[in-house]
């Protein structure tokens, strides 16, 4: 291509990084009769294959020190939505960086770890029922420490997902408080971070509307609901429906990670309580514990900056192929495995949204940076579930193909 | 980023620019009892908080003498929308420029003007309710006098609007000729264009179908409806409904802008007439007049090309930032205040859509050229609607966050 | 735009090609009332007037030897799709490039041609019936011989098209085995491609879901439809219906090409062999043939590396424009005519999907490399279909314009 067919921004003053992912998903079930009663359609729950994650954004600087992103997900065929959309401010005295719009709210590192960083197909079950597809509207700060070793965010957000519907409508605004406080304790600098230690503490304060009603107006921000860490298709397996007379909850995350070269161990535990008007207050809770291990020596990198993962990058990447001029090279990628124990407890007093333990065992087959496979096999148990009858057994097969650009 | 990573037009004899545009809104309404008959769900009008406006498209030219725009609208959420989608010819003899597409109708300053440049956060009663959305199908040809005193826009369009659905179908072609007359009579080269005067004439003459049954082909273009200029949810607080028995409605409008350094003064006053098959003929009309003023010295600039309003520079950019090579710097950024007067009658026979008068005070606060805050609040009444009992009163307040890339 | 606008890609391992096309038609149906039963609501088939194709995508290369694609298409306004989305890997030993995702199935020529470079405004009756929308989830392989003689393809595919959706949902995979093989038997490398010959064989085996219920997990993709070579809304006027019973059904496909200079014959023929459980089987068969025409002396151009045909180069592009130095510049563009003969039978046995002949006269304008316009009139005459009493008459008019950049 010519000089004249290169892009260009819509404006002098701006300029713009184009990105995107692609996620394409494999799902086999496997699990007794009294899972039925809570898939879909109550019957077995179907395998599925497709687009798990199909994304493309634009991000980029205004001058002097604004900046602004707007990403699509297609991956829902007809029904897109947006992810994170957002103006904000960066250099700023005291505050240092500010997002307002659609962005993730501070709580659960699974969460803030980007889909493409992850170590398993899916976030675990406290993680994402408690943060619900995560990004809400709203207005958070992001800082750090002069020396790295510690950053934050901490914010205001509606507690609306919103991505489907664009706006928010109610007179009821359904306020959250919420905060990361991250603390990376050590950090190898001498070999380039192959070593490690981090811990956080998160919370949030929600405002619910009590209004239960999804036909007037504000609809209450009172259900707490998640899939068997797999993608199972319309409802979810643990779901604790809109709780009764919920007035407020607080939310209190604890998180670990510690690197030893290939070797990684992570853990969290989040804890909810919800007051409730004209019904008992009620405790959920969950935790889950990871050990992943690279075979060929790599390791996970950090971002000190905000307190994630970061992208793996392979010693030699993948492929057998045929060179231009003659000969082949053959590379065997970064081969990564790991395990993952989950836990949690949505039911209490009348509200019984389940209680869930599972094992994950993962193999991720890093290709180069930009792509890998992954492979989870999923075996878990769900009780103390409405509509459920006793204890629900099921096993999970998943596979994933992953680019990012 | 290297050089490869340079992003390059799918084509050599195609160039591309790539824009969006973020605005997020919030808005909070006080009315009294009589407005809840014509508000959503027979209640009081929610608050709302979201995005108004999360666009992003590509433009360019197609070798010799082409032009391509395809624009997304994204605020929807799962209901996304095209706007600007055309395919164009540049440097015609007579013609001109010619654009075959999903384009702005030529009438209404205010819809003419980009919502990136506009004063008031929503469109005043008349320009939003005689053109609805604005853009159509159509085939619109764009001119200009080589002394740019006078330009000028005519064509043919569809009636329906397609965005949501891409295509009309219908046996009717509901077919509308407009054009708009503008001339710069004033313009004041040697300070840059701090002083000038517009006027323009603009006029449409539309048929519509007679089919008033959404079910069946065509659905009769023929209802006139709009917010209280301001983002309310679901239904419109002025609308006549489908006009029973219109054959076709002509329309004028006539606006001024006069613009002294600081100072600006703008109006404009449009005029609809029915004619209606079986029923008395209808006349429906209404006008708006604001006047706005930057307490820090900038002006609006001038477009002679299309007659419209350009971009605002603030004098100096607003915010106090760290510079990276120590020290801080501040600027105030560019603050205008404004006052507008709408007023709207959309009642005449048996046709009751409303009517209604406004007054709107703004505060604009532009931090650069690409980013702006801007702060409403509105008082209005409506009355002669039906559903709606006796006088309807209300106050809105508004603010939006913008930027452009 | 300066050195800071330049886009760039979000990643320094990936590059990056921002596409898109504009199609906008017109389309005017003339049928007699037998056509009114099998047309949308009962009643006669609107015209239409709106984007038939609104696409933006992105593509590039992922270092080392990878491959990613996301393409969108917005003419459906709220309904939104993707059209090719795939990641894949290029020069691999053996199978050379494979790729994972959304797809075109690898039949038909007519379907395996750009929308961009086909010769008619739609696709004929057997192309588009039994190979709806031609893009499936799969995983294919694309090869070429060293001479540029023999190209492949082959790949699995899941039957469902997922456009809408972005996943399959079913236990019954409903896999789909096919292969296309083709031979440029002649190419007149001296003239540049002016003359040269093309056949190629092609084929699949679907295997088909049971499951004719929709509301339970996999909906069986055994159904043929397709409309009368124009864009009617919504209802198909040839439609088997999901076909009780089908068990599996084999496709063959036969195509040629044969041009000489600005002359070019294309015909293909397919076969459809139904096995059915409890009820006889059946043979649903169809074919076309067409001529085309340069009256200005330009060629189709042929794509050896895919076996399909390429973008049309003028010898003088169009437009009468006038020239920034003064003076006016005129040339006539490239004009085309071209014949089209089409038949198909999908009425067996119980079985009345209907069977069709029609004849298309085309007029293709090609303005420059990436515009054109399109004028088909079409007659033709459909029988033997569920609902349609007796032979059904009609003659269609229709036009593109188009642009792609």
């Amino acid at each position: 291509a010519g000089n004249k067919s290169i892009v260009v921004s819509g404006s002098s003053k701006s300029t713009m990084k184009v990105s995107g992912r692609v996620h394409v998903d494999a799902w086999g079930f496997d699990h007794d009769e009294n899972i039925n009663d809570i898939a879909a359609n109550d019957t077995d729950e179907n395998n599925r294959l497709g687009f798990r994650r199909l994304r493309f954004g634009v991000k980029g600087k205004i001058k002097d020190n604004m900046i602004y992103k707007i990403e699509m997900e297609l991956a829902g065929g007809n029904a897109s939505e947006f992810r994170d959309a957002f103006i904000g401010w960066t250099d700023l005295p005291f505050l240092q960086e500010v997002l307002l719009g659609n962005q993730k709210r501070p709580y659960g590192l699974d969460h803030l770890n980007s889909s493409r960083y992850n170590v398993f197909i899916e976030r675990p079950f406290v993680i994402e029922a408690f943060n619900e597809d995560a990004r809400r509207l709203g207005l958070q700060a992001y800082g750090i420490s002069n020396d790295q070793a510690w950053n934050w965010r901490y914010g205001v957000f509606n507690g609306r997902n919103v991505q489907d519907e664009g706006n928010y409508v109610g007179d009821h605004l359904q306020l959250e408080i919420a905060g990361r406080m991250a603390n990376t304790l050590w950090y190898d600098q001498t070999s380039g971070g192959r070593g490690y230690a981090h811990w956080a503490v998160s919370g949030s304060h929600s405002d619910v509307s009590s209004n239960q009603d999804e036909d007037e107006g504000a609809v209450a921000e009172s259900r707490f609901r998640t899939r068997p860490e797999a993608r199972t298709a319309g409802t979810r397996w643990l779901d604790t429906g809109r709780i009764a007379g919920l007035d407020y909850y607080n939310l209190l995350g604890l998180e670990t990670v510690v690197n030893l070269g290939s070797l990684q161990f992570v853990g969290e535990y989040q804890s909810n309580w919800g007051e409730r008007d004209g019904a008992e207050d009620i405790h959920l809770h969950g935790a889950y514990a990871y050990v992943s291990y690279f075979l060929t020596g790599e390791h996970m990198p950090w971002d000190r900056e905000s307190g994630t993962l970061g992208r793996v990058t392979p010693f030699e990447n993948f492929w057998l192929i045929d060179r231009a001029g003659g000969g082949k090279a053959a590379g065997w990628g970064a081969w990564q495995v790991a395990a993952r124990l989950s836990y949690a407890d949505f039911s209490d007093e009348d509200v019984q949204g389940g209680e869930a333990e599972s094992l994950t065992l993962g193999l991720n087959w890093h290709w180069n940076t930009n792509a890998r496979m992954q492979f989870n096999y999923i075996t878990g148990e769900i009780k103390n579930r409405t509509d459920l009858v006793g204890t629900g057994n099921y096993d999970v097969y998943g596979a994933r193909f992953m680019v990012d650009f």
